[in-house]
């Protein structure tokens, strides 16, 4: 059976983006793949379909109403047990390990929040799962759930090639990639450091390890205080 | 002057993407941003276009030739200041604080890496900025630099209303948003915090504050690890 995306949104036309087009695309084209959206203004009930009120409260900005998402959210999940993801700078941070377990499924329905936010109730009645890709502040959850279905998409069984599966197992070392090196072996004066070209397997896997125990040293010690099994967060 | 973005990339057809739709759609047709590709394949000088070759000490995976990249970056970044960025998962996380340090200057250039990775004498000797929006494997380069200009966009002005400037300020207290509500009063007998609806300016804003922070306790207590100035990486 193959992964079925179902996204909640405001703006359809965002979809399928980029993931219509290279490998992404040609996957959904075989069938590897489905996006369907769900007009969220589709379920309004008034003349004007409105889909957002002020926030109780007040403040800036204004909140999807718990009532319409809850009915589109129930439409799109019927008889359905895919997870229920809602993009949200509020929400866990996505990490690799989420993506795997959710590219070893049937598929997720994912609401994209606009505006102020999602009123409280539709999250905890509706049981999603808020997610984060990262700490900035996006148009909305459009773009959010583009990343994820890109993340999943790319380890689905036959969408990409084996080429990947190299920087895949290397990522999940928990350090950030060692430098690459490609031919020309002197290019502006710059030498591929000699080591790569020794032959000497043994020392080169040495060299790599050492250099990408640097760079997260560097760049990333956030990686290396914690337990190897929650490094990528 | 509009803010121009330069992509390097070998896929040139997934931009726009969805930053062709909405509000950053509009704002590309009134002239407030634009977006340019540059095919990194026709930097190449050999018969076959070949921009990739295979990796100095073996291992999977290809890696961007150094001379055809530079080419490619040298055309487009000719008479020119830009930062010129490579979104990369061995880069620096992404934060709110350069996006809104990129959206106030005059643009960026950005390369999308492919394959196993960038050969690191072009990321030295062309001085490129690693950025990495999250600690996920995407299919390249380009979602994620969708995502970079998607959050640059949506805070160039004029693009988009004042509606998000509350969210935009709450974020940047360095805490996760407090939850949000709006009518109806009682929904699936679940009913809107009476504080709430109490017409209690300061009670309210002391509640939201205390729901924000146990959020950010429960949900990201990395955040309030960091002194102020930090909490946003």
């Amino acid at each position: 059976m193959s992964f079925r995306a179902t996204i909640l949104t405001l703006y359809p036309e965002m979809f399928p983006g980029h993931l219509g087009s290279s490998l992404a695309g040609k996957a959904m084209e075989r069938g590897q793949w489905s996006l369907d959206t769900v007009q969220i203004r589709d379920f309004t009930t008034d003349k004007h379909r409105t889909v957002d009120d002020t926030p109780a409260g007040g403040g800036a900005g204004m909140v999807l109403k718990p009532d319409v998402l809850a009915r589109a959210i129930d439409h799109a999940s019927e008889n359905d047990h895919r997870p229920r993801l809602l993009m949200s700078p509020r929400g866990k941070p996505l990490t690799q390990k989420r993506v795997r377990e959710l590219a070893d499924g049937d598929g997720v329905i994912i609401v994209c929040g606009r505006f102020e936010g999602v009123d409280q109730r539709v999250i905890d009645g509706r049981d999603l799962e808020e997610v984060s890709i990262g700490d900035y502040i996006l148009s909305g959850g459009e773009p959010a759930a583009l990343i994820l279905l890109d993340a999943i998409v790319r380890i689905l069984p036959g969408v990409m090639g084996n080429d990947l599966s190299g920087l895949h197992e290397s990522f999940e070392s928990g350090l950030l990639e060692h430098p690459h090196y490609t031919r020309p072996q002197i290019w502006e004066g710059r030498e591929i450091p000699a080591i790569l070209t020794s032959g000497n397997h043994a020392a080169i896997a040495k060299w790599q390890r050492e250099q990408a125990e640097q760079l997260t040293r560097e760049r990333r010690p956030d990686l290396l205080d914690e337990p190897p099994t929650k490094q990528l967060r």
